[in-house]
């Protein structure tokens, strides 16, 4: 399903392309998040327009609300939700971890409550599947357990002994039940192993061993300092194998997705785009900008002058800002709709880059304009 | 800067052109409202895409927040919200009384507290005539005084009384500032008087006498019957000239407008559409639709089968069950996107109707499907 198109000659940046049953998807690609079948405040035209080419959804919400069954009679969240590009989903365990109540994890899974009503439930690992299958997302993951920063090492080793077993279950539910033939899903497997070489060493050694469809680098961006989980990401990205997609999940802000390139990493999502701008933060060449400020009350220039997204050429900063100092939605619409463009045309450029065989320069320059809140990245990628 | 295109040969419906700088409208038309400079949840490319030819916005608003003198130096209202189409500005008269807390009128004007922060301001004749001018509406609304309903004929005298001093003192102000020329702004009276008719005629009759560019019948859909509401519109249109476009404000739901075209309404302007598609109410051909309820949860079907917007072109009404279930603002967007759409398409067939000498059959044809909440209007109109 990963065709590997070009390697960077300087850096570990490659481009490649994802091949899906809802068409090709161009890597590096960066998966805006639409946890409960929507990208927040965008619709699926106005996600295509920005030039999103695929997205993340949220097992643990919609397997919650509406449920996985009536999605499934819906046609699956594709057609649920009217995107027709390629969907990634999530096993829901993170979220497990992160939103509910009261859980209880053994071998055979999780019991959790809802964050909505409180109700129990139990995911499994041949359950996830199944329920991911009801999904028809063109990429599932495993149920994986995630360990909390910090942790000792023997707990991260526990934590990385269940997820490699519950993957191997996964695999086995879903080789049982896929459908032959090309368009339709993928599996792939997590790495885990905290902040412990040994630890994702053997994990990803047993993954590999199961040979998943793809491998993602999961339990980073949790709290750890950015120069371990950069580390950890480098350390991984050197052992896994060059055909298949690598997935560095919950990452991130735009200087780490730029860094986690530059060692490799294919995929990414994050809540940042759109979180950030319902918080009035947008991105641009020069860094974060906060809008609300009393600095752009008579600001009436576009919000980055290099942009060329709907929220740029048609309306001012002191537009933007008078939208959320007056809580009106279109502001929460316009700053996400032109986070997501910035983020689209990032990852272009940085793709462009490493087909042309310059992405060190192209990483530079990047870095050189942008407004870093930690300089960890420029010692360390730059 | 009225062109009366057709008369209806049964009813009172007319069609017409209406001039401004920013374009020709056609009427009748319908003024999604945009009190805080944007009409909440949608963007000005998908209200054209809806059919939005004109919007209001609400001075009283922009007044106290981001300011009329901001909104001059950001180039005017169209400039700062990027809205290339005509908008009708009101006087701010109504949200004194309906929004502001301490509020004391004079016959030189009205002292009000912003309900933003409580601090003291002033609106007087002449003042409201500059802001409006600063915010560069095609329309501007003189100040009046909205009596309450129900109120004394005494009370309703005495605001009428007011109303017609202030808006002669608007009127000179307008004149004394406004360009010569095509493209400037236009200036309507408005008509008080509660529901007396005497009160009504002395009213309109004292305006005329001032020859406003268009007329306004203020004071209604305040609490009053809905018979009382199409008596007083009737009375009133059929003392209004004919060469002027007549605007019944803040009315309102479909079969209210249905109703007031056949007496000879011209202007609509209204918050339903944006506010009950907020509120998950959607407009059908055969009545309204909370898509909250259970009923829709396994729904497939699009909204209305018969419309063609985005919404219900692409999306199904369990689709924005779950997002108005989740708390998505993209059920927000969709539903009122779909609102505007039916209203716009509603007001077109009419148009149509009226060019084609067929009005009254097409408004019973609306009656016998459409559920209305209050038969008054099949016995009065339909």
């Amino acid at each position: 399903m990963f065709h590997l198109e070009k390697k960077d000659g300087e850096t570990g940046a490659r481009a490649g392309i994802l091949k899906t049953g809802h068409g090709n998807v161009e890597t590096p690609v960066f998966m805006p998040v639409g946890t409960q079948a929507s990208v927040k405040t965008v619709s699926p035209r106005d996600l295509t327009e920005a030039g999103v080419r695929m997205i993340l959804a949220n097992t643990y919400h919609l397997y919650l609300r509406p449920g996985d069954v009536l999605i499934r009679e819906a046609g699956g969240l594709h057609r649920f939700m009217s995107w027709e590009r390629p969907i990634l989903t999530d096993s829901g365990g993170f979220q497990i971890y992160s939103l509910s109540g009261l859980r209880r994890i053994t071998d055979e899974g999780v019991t959790f409550q809802s964050h909505i009503d409180g109700s129990r439930h139990v995911f499994t690992p041949a359950g996830v599947v199944r329920i991911q299958r009801n999904l028809g997302s063109d990429i599932a993951m495993p149920l994986d357990e995630c360990a909390p920063y910090p942790c000792t090492h023997e707990e991260a080793r526990a934590a990385a002994v269940r997820s490699v077993k519950w993957e191997k279950a996964c695999l086995e539910e879903f080789r049982a039940g896929s459908k032959a033939g090309a368009g339709g899903q993928a599996l792939f497997g997590i790495v885990q192993g905290s902040v412990y070489e040994d630890l994702r060493r053997e994990c990803l050694e047993a993954l590999l061993g199961l040979n998943f469809d793809g491998y993602a680098i999961g339990g980073l961006a949790v709290g750890e300092p950015k120069s371990r989980m950069l580390e950890m990401t480098a350390f991984c990205c050197d052992l896994l194998p060059e055909d298949r997609p690598r997935y560095l999940m919950g990452v991130g802000k735009p200087e780490d997705i730029v860094a986690s390139i530059a060692l490799g990493v294919d995929l990414f999502d994050c809540v940042i785009p759109t979180r950030n701008g319902r918080n009035a933060t947008l991105f641009t060449r020069s860094g974060r900008l906060v809008i609300k400020g009393k600095a752009f009350e008579r600001d009436f220039g576009p919000v980055d002058p290099e942009c060329t997204c709907y929220t740029c050429t048609r309306f001012t900063r002191a537009y933007l800002r008078h939208l959320f100092k007056s809580g009106e939605i279109l502001g929460l619409q316009l700053a996400t709709l032109h986070n997501l463009h910035f983020y689209m045309e990032l990852i272009r450029e940085a793709r462009k880059a490493i087909l042309e065989n310059r992405f060190a320069q192209w990483q530079s320059l990047f870095y050189s304009r942008y407004h870093l809140e930690d300089k960890t990245l420029i010692e360390q990628g730059g």
